[in-house]
């Protein structure tokens, strides 16, 4: 088959705020090729990825990511491998790229699985999907009081793990973020994973991280999870060398295979977190879960807005049954949830998989969205280049 | 003074083709502060730069780069690094930032110059403006001959150093690719400094690309440009230890300050090749240019556009002596030609500075550029949130 065409779809709540959710606005993309469609979702901002796939090309290396894609052959993942490559190439001075691409390629690996009738985790190589253990992903309350409530609502709800991130953590002292875990673990119990995320909160300042060890160490943490800027890899090699239980966790922010292989050669992370709405999709994320595997590192999703989202993220390392805790976006916003008519439900003991269905296995009902639709358009001399399509 | 008003002007010649030549279109950047104005040039594809600065918020730290540059306080260099952190933070999860603020930051530091009637170079710190050897830019031909005559048109310019780079190199044998050097070799003479650029079509294979040193050595090639993909450090590292005299040189792909550093630290990289215009902006090319300095590595310019950006590139290492060699786009697009009243012409020697002029001290003549003005639109639910501002 050849892709036909690719439509981008701007979603957004009726309010953004300055939380960090990423669940408030959406990028889907929706893929046709040889009579199938397929779904993706770039987690990344909207409209600069849409102006990424339809912009005129800037020069032969500065080409717009449409330009790689449509039209193309797609009989197998190899087609995706090379549409990536190429994507690489000839848009290699367009930074904005690999964020739209991400989308793009992850609808692609569902059309191929639709037409085959095959689960992408059995395209990517699996014969085995396994269950894993979601944590609840939350974030931190204003007061550990709220980090607490927080936490309580996420056991109530039977989650056995969760992860609080953000919030007021590295904005106060090492003593005030210590109350927020103390709440935090008391909230998931003695039994629970507990992680703690503070999204680059620290810049490359290794000290004041590690003042938070100790704390960390009392709460049981697993893993400490991006204290410093995505590309510090001094930094983040440098934390983990000193004296905790706690491992070091980040790659949320990869935008290629190279980026999140430093973080784990040079970073020497513990856990790897990959956003395959981010690295360039699934085929990516699926490099790195076997590198990882092979590197005595625990593979992770990075994962905070829907259940197409989670699907894709879940695929790249459904087959590894070591790797056993995946993120859960237990609180997102209500356009997340809208996004799709089926959900990745938890099994009675807590446990989620990646769909057994063709391709990701999930269903998007587009004319249910209408509320959230932003309508965009972009010109460019005259002619209209974007224009948010009909949502049929 | 506070930043008053930031425009982006979308410039394109009339034809676009696929040629490796980033001189086809520009996006200019004016800044107004305290009755100043400041120009900068962003090297990187107009319309997703245009967007991540103006788009919606899509959360917390995924905000455009306007809301972290307008109406911020500008008294000194401490509020351009001030400003930039803010957009590194509130922004880490928009991609195309760093592209879009490089031609800002520029912009801050060019207005500042002009309100204190001090050259960059001077707020930078250095107290010399060092003269620089330009290096003719130059692509290799679709022939061994186009490659000759390309370089004797240059070397008849005057120029006593050249570089070629992309067209067909590493798309046949190394035999081929050895024929094109020695027509380089031939064309500046034995005396002049040659250098080649492939435009990082090894990817990441470095039997492929140590190929080629035997060739490179014999014509004596001071410096192997981007044989890798811009993150491919191990591959930078693995081919610098293959024996040759020639070093491997990198860098124009850095977006962040992190990722110069890794290509020298990790990478090995005898020359570090910094573009202000995607690095974001001078500021942090400098912190590169101290880096390298104390490295023992070479700094030098990426510039492959107009004398605004060729200003704006060599403020960062203009006072350091023995940095000689600076790159000249020198058969550049008529509109990089056109986009600046004056230019950086060289001296009897052959030589060029930075000018002494306040700021970047490069005039723009914003109603001779007509003929090249694009005219875009951005709209997001019927409210128009960029237009093409009007050339005056």
């Amino acid at each position: 088959m050849r892709i036909d065409a690719v439509d981008l779809f701007y979603f957004a709540m009726p309010e953004i705020t300055s939380e960090a959710d990423g669940s408030q606005d959406a990028l889907l993309v929706r893929v046709a090729a040889g009579g199938h469609v397929g779904w993706g979702e770039c987690e990344a901002a909207p409209l600069p990825s849409i102006a990424a796939f339809v912009c005129p090309m800037s020069h032969g290396v500065c080409k717009p990511v449409g330009a790689s894609v449509l039209a193309q052959r797609l009989e197998g993942p190899d087609d995706i491998a090379r549409i990536a490559n190429r994507v690489g190439y000839d848009s290699m001075d367009l930074l904005q790229a690999a964020h739209t691409f991400s989308g793009v390629e992850m609808a692609l690996w569902d059309v191929l699985g639709k037409q085959r009738g095959e689960p992408v985790w059995s395209l990517l190589g699996y014969d085995t999907n396994h269950a894993k253990i979601p944590y609840a992903s939350l974030l931190f309350g204003d007061t550990p009081q709220q980090t607490l409530d927080r936490g309580r609502k996420a056991r109530a709800d039977g989650f056995k793990a969760a992860k609080f991130g953000w919030g007021p953590i590295g904005r106060g002292t090492a003593d005030q973020d210590g109350d927020h875990f103390v709440a935090a673990r008391e909230a998931i119990g003695p039994d629970g994973h507990l992680m703690v995320d503070v999204g680059q909160i620290f810049g490359e300042d290794v000290d004041i991280a590690a003042a938070r060890l100790p704390a960390l160490d009392a709460s049981g943490a697993l893993w400490f999870e991006e204290p410093f800027q995505a590309h510090a890899f001094e930094a983040y090699a440098a934390l983990a060398q000193r004296p905790s239980a706690v491992q070091i966790a980040g790659g949320e922010g990869a935008h290629n295979v190279a980026m999140a292989r430093h973080l784990m050669s040079y970073g020497k992370v513990g856990f790897i977190q990959i956003d395959c709405g981010r690295i360039g999709g699934i085929g990516p994320a699926k490099m790195i879960a076997d590198l990882a595997s092979a590197s005595g590192i625990t593979y992770v999703n990075h994962t905070f807005t829907s259940h197409l989202a989670l699907s894709a993220s879940l695929q790249p390392f459904a087959g590894l049954a070591d790797h056993r805790i995946c993120e859960y976006p237990a609180q997102p916003k209500q356009l997340a949830v809208d996004l799709t008519r089926n959900h990745l439900e938890r099994n009675p003991v807590g446990e989620i998989r990646a769909p057994d269905a063709p391709g990701l296995g999930i269903d998007v009902d587009l004319p249910s969205l209408a509320g959230y639709l932003v309508d965009a358009e972009i010109k460019v001399n005259g002619q209209v280049i974007y224009r948010t399509p009909k949502l049929t």
